[in-house]
């Protein structure tokens, strides 16, 4: 089940660090957000309580990965986990590595920036790499 | 494991609405949001990757529930699910029923509004015993 009009089942433009045939997983930098990523259900569906049970657990298997690479790899104060959908109602996770100088911290990214705020970069292939140390022997 | 000044560990002045010995589950109605619910874990734990796998499916299970029970008793045009914790950090999630005519739609509850919102109330006794349901037979 895919919408033509949705930028979600396109994917075009992405990074992507891994994949299956459920999901994948996008690197999504944002400005001062450097290790901003995105774990993207494969149909467009709606809400987590669309998918069956065995769906629902695989994509939290995924993200459960990306936050402990994360977390490897960029050593955040906290990691931020949502999914909103307002505005692409096709369902993906945002996973947002914090820390306490960046530019909304303790606020939500999505409210008014508090200062200019401090980019922590990080090492895309030693994410993607760990991610896939996370991932192996997931079931598919 | 608690900490004398987190007030999640306190849980004060909180609307009950379901509870095991591992989280509970409150009302935690917004201005323009009645719906607004929390999940908190009962521990003073900071991200969801240091529960173990099975505390995790816990939580998560408990979380579908609330999202189920919302769905159910006021119909939103979205869900949203966010756990940040920058404030306070003691694992906990909001869910959120989000309407295309509350303040803030289609963007997240953080940003700024965009208008003055229309209130979706509901029946709080319905969710709870909707939540009963849904939550009936969850192994603690």
């Amino acid at each position: 089940m895919t919408d033509k009009t949705c930028p979600l089942c396109q994917g075009s433009n992405e990074i992507l660090l891994w994949q299956d045939e459920q999901c994948r997983v996008i690197a999504a930098p944002q400005p001062g957000y450097p290790g901003f990523c995105r774990v993207i259900w494969r149909e467009h569906v709606r809400e987590m309580t669309d998918l069956s049970q065995s769906q629902r657990a695989h994509m939290m298997a995924v993200i459960w990965a990306v936050v402990e690479s994360l977390r490897q790899v960029i050593n955040p104060a906290k990691i931020n986990l949502a999914s909103l959908g307002n505005q692409v109602p096709h369902l993906h996770w945002h996973v947002i590595p914090r820390f306490a100088d960046d530019a909304h911290f303790p606020d939500a990214v999505w409210a008014a920036p508090r200062r200019a705020g401090v980019e922590h970069g990080l090492d895309m292939n030693a994410l993607r790499q760990d991610l896939q140390r996370c991932l192996n022997g997931l079931a598919d």
